[in-house]
C-alpha cells in the first residue's frame, strides 16, 4: 500500500447509511463487510427492510444506534439531513426498482451515494441521478465492483501500456446456471424480483450480470461500444424475461466484440471471463480465478502472472493485499471499489487531492451505461437481432 | 476393442492412393501415418505433386512401385482403373479448389473417395459429388477427423441417450494465432494457398477451421441449423479473405447456439472447444485435452470423466485404444476415421454388413452441409449481420 | 449461517488487545481484519512495536485509545487486568522466541489468548503454557488458520463420514519460494527472524509452513502421527537453517504419509496441497484453489466440488459465507478461526454452551503439536534420517 | 524434421521379430503400432503366445508369413538367424522373468534387441546381457518410452543449458490406481503376473513404474542418484508384494530427490508427474498433459511452454511430429523411441554415422540402472528404511 493512501485515513473514518440489506439478502452484507475490512467507514443509520421487526432486528445486530433506524428512505434522508452528525454518504443495495427514487431522495439532500447496479430502469433515469450528483457536487458510486480485482487493474493497465499492441478483439462471457429452472415460481426472494418485469425492468439477465460484462470489457479496454447486435431469450421455458443474451458488439476503432451470457447455463457457478486480443498479445482473466491473469503471445509460451509474484503496475499494487499465493477473493474486490469511494471522500472532507489510485471506483457514469446497455440490446432483440447504435437515450 | 471389429480384418487389408501429400505439405503425412496405425490400408499409388522429382522423391520415401508414380489425378485415375490389382480407394489432399475435379475423375472411375475439407469451393460441386457417389455406390468419406476423438463420440452418445436432457444452448469456439499477421506475404505455403480466393473460396478461416466446428456441433447433438446469422471479417488490416467469424446459430427444435472462430486470435493454438447445455446437464469438450469429457449438473460437482478410465458408451470405447491416463492424440483421432471408412470397405468387400461402428465416419452429407455453413455465414455477412436460412444451394 | 451462530453475537462484541503487528509486518494486518470481518472483536488496546513513535502511530491508525496503548507486553497484561473493562483476549502475533512469555503474562493475568504458530520454541513451554490455560479456565487458540476454510472442513467431514473408507494414504506438500537466495544477508524484515536460530528456533521452514502442513493433515484425517523420518536440510549454500524437508510419516492405524515442504523450491508461490488416499475414493486439496475439493473413485470421474454449489455437511456450510463461483480466500479462512473464538467466548461469556462450529478452532494442543512436528523432524535428521516416535518431550 | 533424419531411411527400412504380444497384452500392440507410425521397421517373424492357435492368429492377423511364426523364442533365434534375410532385430514383450533367457538368446545368436523394461529381475544378468551386446557389437533398446515425449526432451535440454541453473531438488511421482484392490485374485492376466513373485521379481510396482520415474529423472537432470532410502510397501491388504513406495534420494553433486509412486493411489491414473527445481528456474512436467512444459522463475510468471509452438531445443523438435495444438500421445513417445533406434541401426547397416538425435533411445545401461533401483529399494526398505549406496551390485 502507498505511503499516501489508506493507512492515516482510517483516522478520520466515514460514516455511511444503508438503505437495503435486511434479512433473506446477500448484498447488503456483502457492502457492510467490504466497507468493514478497511476501516474507513462505520455503519450508522440504516433502512434495512420494510417490516419494522426485520428492520429493528438487524439494525439491533449491527449495533446502529436505535434513533438512527428509520422506516423509510425518504425518513433517513430527511432526518439524516437535520443532525450534525449526519451520516457521509448512503449505500443503497435495494431491488432495481426503487434506486431511483432512493438515490435522488439522498442526492437532493446532500448526501454522496453508493448504489448498486443496473442502477436505474430507464436511461433518463439515471441521468438525471448524473446531473443531480453534478449539481449538488457529491460523489456517486456504481457497485461494478468486479473492476477492484488487482489482477483486473492490472489488466486494464497492460493495455493502456500498449502491452497488447493494437485491439482486435473483445470476447466475453458471464455464465452461471442458479436460473436454470423456474426458480422465480418458488418462495425465492432474488428469482422472484429479478424475474418480476415491475422491479426489475425490460431485462433480468442483462442487467443482473451483463452490465458486469458490458462495464469490465470497458474498464479494461477503454473502449466504448458504438453499436450491437444481440439476440436476448429466455432459455428455460415459460419465463417472462431474460436469462439468456448473445451480443455482437462493435468498438471505437473498429474493434469487434462478442459477449455470451446466460443464468441458466447449466454447469456454471459465476463464470465471468473475458479476453482480449491485440495485435502483439492477448490476455485473459476469470473471476473465479481472480489471483491470476494470462497473457499469450504469438509463437510464445502461456505465461501466468500471479497477483503480487513480481512486479505490477502500480494501479494494480495499491489494490493487492497479501502476498502471492494468499488468495483474494470477492470481498477484497468490493473493499476495493470502497476503499477507493471512501477515501477520495476522506480526503476531499481534508481538503485534500485524491490521487488517482482514490478515483479508481466506477461512478455514475458506468451506471448509465450499463443501464443503455440493457435497453440497446433489447432494442436489438427486438428488431430480430438488428444493429442499433449505443449511444443515445 | 470388439471381436467383429479390426483385428480379422486386417487379414485382407485394403490398398490406397493419393493425391497431393508431397513435401511441405502437414496434412498428407497426417493421413498416411492414420492409416498406417491399423494396417487396414496400404499406399500402392500416387500423384503426390506436381513438381515430377518432388513427386518420385516422396513416392520413393513411401516404397510406392515405380510404376504407380502418377504425374496427375486423370492419368492415375484412368491407369488405376484399367488395372486387377487396382487400388481400393483415394485419397485426396490436394487444396481446396481442386477437390471438386480430382474427386469427380475418380468416382467417375468407381474408385472410393476419401477427400479432405472443405469438400468443395460450391455447394452444388459438393451435392454432384455426393450424386455421382450415390450413382455408382461408392463410398465417400469427408475427414473431419475430430469426430474419431473417443470422447466426442461419448459426448455424442450421452446427448443420444438424453444425459443432458432437451438441448438449450450450444456455443463452440475454434480460435488460433497461425495467421496473426500476414503470413499470406511471405512463401508460406499453407497461408499462401488458404488466404487466395481462387484456390480457398469465399471464406478461409470459415472453411478451414468452422467447417470443423459446424460439423462437431452436430455430430454431438444430431442437430442441423435452420438459421444463422454471422459476422465475417479479417482482424489483420489489409487481409483480403476471412481471418476471424461469430456466428450466432438457430437449430431445428428451436435450440440456440453460438460460435466463434478465429485464426488471428493471438494467443490460441489449436484451441476447438464444444459446450453443450440442456436442462439436466452440460458437457463440455476441448480438442487440446481431448481425453477428457466435463460434465456438470445444477447444483453437483464438475465431473472430469477420462477416457478409459470407467465405463463409456460402446460406440466411444471401439475407439478408445489405450488404457486411462496414456494420451491419445490428434493422429489417433484421424485414424479412427479412416479405421471406420477401411472396416466398412473391408466389409463390404467381403460380402459382410458394416456394424454401427464401422459406419461412424463423415460422409458426403458432412462435406455438403460444411460447404454450406461457409456460403450462408458469407451470404449472412454481406447483408450486414442478417438472419440467413440455412437449407438450400 | 446457522441460526443461533454469529448474527445476535454481534450485539454483544469482544474486546481485544494486540501485542506485535506494527508497520513491516503482515500478519498483524491479517489478524485485524480477520477480525473485523464478523464484527465480533473490536481492537482496544496494544503494544504494537518497540520502537515507540511506531507503535503509536500504528494505534492512531487503528483508533487505540491512548491510554490503552503500552509500551510492553507485560505492562499491558499489568494494566488492562487492573481495568473494569479490561480486554476480552490478547492476539500474539509476534516473532516466534517471545510467544512464551508474553502468553504466559496473559494468561497468568486471566486473559483468554490467540497466538501465532509455530506456538513455542520449546515442546514443555507450550505444554506449560496449556497447563496455565486449563488451570485458569483460558481458551486458547493457535491460529493454524488454514482449517478455516470451508473445503477443508468438507474434506474432514467427508473422512469422518467414512466416504473415503479406511484411509490408506497422504500425502502432503507447502512448497514456497521466496527464500530462494539468502534474503536473511538483506534487511528483509520476515526473512531476518525467521532465518535467526535465537529468534527462531531449532527450525525454520518447519516451523513456518510444516506446522501448517502437519495441522491440516491431523484436522482433515482426524489422525496423529505415531512416528517419522525426516531429512531437514538447506537447499541454498550457506543458509543455517532449513529452508527444506523431506517427512515420511506412519500414522495410527498404520496409515502411510509422506510431507515435502520447501521455501526455496523455485516457482511456488503458496502452494500447500494435500492427498487424501481411501480405500473407496480419496481427497485432493490445495490452498491456492481453496474453494473447491477434488473427490475421486475407482474407476470414475474425477469431481471437482465447489464450495455453496450443491449440499455441504454442516461443519462446512456455516462456514461458507458467499454463494459458490464467488472466490472466499485466505482472509476468509482467518476470519473463520476466529469467529469461531469468537463465538465461543461470546457465548461462553454469556453463560451459553457453544456448539460444535463455535468449537471448531485449532487450540492450545494444535499448537503443542506443532512444535512437537518441529523437534521430531530435527531429531531425525539429526540422526541422519531414522525413524523417531512422534509422541513425548 | 531434419534432412538427414526419417526421410530417406524410410526407402531401406528394418524387419523385426516380436517375441510376446498375443491376445489379451497390451504392451506388445503398442510396440507394434509405433514401429509402424514411420515405417522405418516391418513385423516379419514372431513368437507371440504359448498357445498354438493363438500364436498362429495373431500372425494371421499381423501377416507374419506362416514359415515365420514359431513356437519358442529360443526356436525363433535359431531359424532365424540361419536365414539370409533374417530379421534385423527381436522385440521382447514378454513378463519380465522371462526377458533374460529370450534377450540372451537373440543376442548369442547375433541380433540387435529392443526390450520392455524391467529389463531383468537380476542386476547381474542385465550386465550379462551388456556385456553381450558389447562383445556381439549388437544394439540394445530398453523401452523406458516416456522419454520420447518432446517435452522431455526440451527439458532435458534445457537442463543441460544451464536454464535452470545449479539444481536443488528433483521431486518426482507416479501414481496409478488400478490396483487399488487385488485384482491379482481375480483372472486379470496382467496383474497376476505382475503381482507374482516369481514373474516379477522382488517387487511389482517397483518395477512397473518406480524404473520409469527412476529413469525420466536422470534422463532430464543427467544425474545420477549416490544413494537411497526407501518405504516398500503395499496399501490394498494382504497382498504379498509391494504396490506403493516412497524413496529419498541423493543424486551427485549433493541434490536431493523424492519420488512418490503407487498403483494403489485411489484417484490417479497414470500420473507420472517431475518436477526440477533449479537455483534460477523449476520445470515441471507431467505424461498426463505430455504436450506441455511449465517453468517458473523466481518473482515471474508462470510459463506454459506448449509444444512446437515457438522455438524449441533442436532435440525436441526433430521428434515433434504435428503443429502445436494438435495433441501428441502415448504413441507418439513410443514410436520415437523406436524411430531413434531404427534410425541408428538403419544408418549402422549404411554405413553412415548415427547422430545425436539418432542415438537418443534408451540402452542396455537404462536397463541396469532400472534393475538396479528396483533392488536399492528393496534392500532400503528390508533394513527398516536406511540409506543405501546406490552403485554395486
Amino acid at each position: 500500500m502507498t505511503e499516501d493512501h489508506s493507512p492515516a485515513l482510517t483516522r478520520t473514518p466515514l460514516t455511511y447509511g444503508m438503505v437495503g440489506g435486511g434479512p433473506g439478502g446477500f448484498i447488503g452484507q456483502v457492502h457492510r463487510q467490504a466497507l468493514a475490512m478497511d476501516g474507513l467507514a462505520q455503519l450508522t443509520a440504516g433502512f434495512f427492510a420494510r417490516d419494522e421487526t426485520r428492520c429493528r432486528e438487524t439494525a439491533l445486530d449491527l449495533r446502529v444506534p436505535q434513533d438512527r433506524i428509520y422506516s423509510s428512505a425518504q425518513e433517513m434522508a430527511d432526518k439524516e439531513a437535520e443532525r450534525e452528525d449526519r451520516i457521509d454518504f448512503v449505500a443503497v443495495v435495494t431491488p432495481n426498482h426503487v434506486h431511483y427514487p432512493i438515490c435522488k431522495a439522498f442526492l437532493q439532500r446532500g448526501f454522496h451515494v453508493v448504489c448498486d447496479k443496473p442502477l436505474t430502469l430507464e436511461i433518463h433515469e439515471a441521468e438525471d441521478l448524473a446531473e443531480l450528483a453534478e449539481k449538488h457536487g457529491l460523489m456517486f458510486g456504481v457497485t461494478h465492483a468486479y473492476n477492484g480485482y488487482p489482477m483486473v487493474k492490472q489488466a486494464r493497465a497492460m493495455v493502456a501500456a500498449g502491452e497488447l499492441g493494437e485491439l482486435r478483439y473483445i470476447n466475453g462471457e458471464y455464465a452461471q446456471d442458479w436460473l436454470w429452472q423456474r426458480l422465480e415460481l418458488t418462495e425465492h426472494k432474488q428469482a422472484g424480483w429479478r424475474l418480476d418485469p415491475k422491479r426489475t425492468g425490460r431485462a433480468s439477465t442483462l442487467g443482473d450480470i451483463g452490465t458486469h460484462l458490458d462495464n469490465l470489457a470497458t474498464y479494461i479496454t477503454g473502449l466504448t461500444p458504438t453499436r450491437l447486435l444481440a439476440r436476448v431469450e429466455a432459455l428455460v421455458p415459460g419465463r417472462v424475461l431474460d436469462d439468456t443474451a448473445t451480443v455482437m458488439l462493435e468498438y471505437e476503432g473498429g474493434v469487434s466484440g462478442l459477449f455470451w451470457l446466460s443464468q441458466a447455463a447449466v454447469g456454471h457457478d459465476n463464470g465471468l471471463k473475458l479476453r482480449v486480443m491485440g495485435e502483439k498479445a492477448s490476455l485473459e482473466w476469470s473471476q473465479e480465478a481472480p489471483d491470476t491473469l494470462i497473457i499469450k503471445e504469438p509463437g510464445g509460451p502461456s505465461r501466468t502472472v500471479s497477483r503480487a509474484r513480481g512486479p505490477m503496475y502500480p494501479e494494480a499494487t495499491v489494490y493487492s493485499r497479501f502476498p502471492s499465493g494468499h488468495p483474494e477473493g470477492y470481498l477484497e474486490c468490493f473493499a476495493n471499489t470502497y476503499k477507493a469511494f471512501c477515501s477520495t471522500l476522506i480526503k476531499r472532507k481534508a481538503g485534500l487531492e485524491p490521487n488517482a489510485a482514490d478515483l479508481d471506483f466506477p461512478g455514475v457514469e458506468a451506471g448509465i451505461k450499463g443501464v443503455r446497455f440493457i435497453h440497446r440490446c433489447v432494442d436489438s432483440s427486438e428488431r430480430g437481432a438488428a444493429w442499433v447504435d449505443f449511444a443515445g437515450d
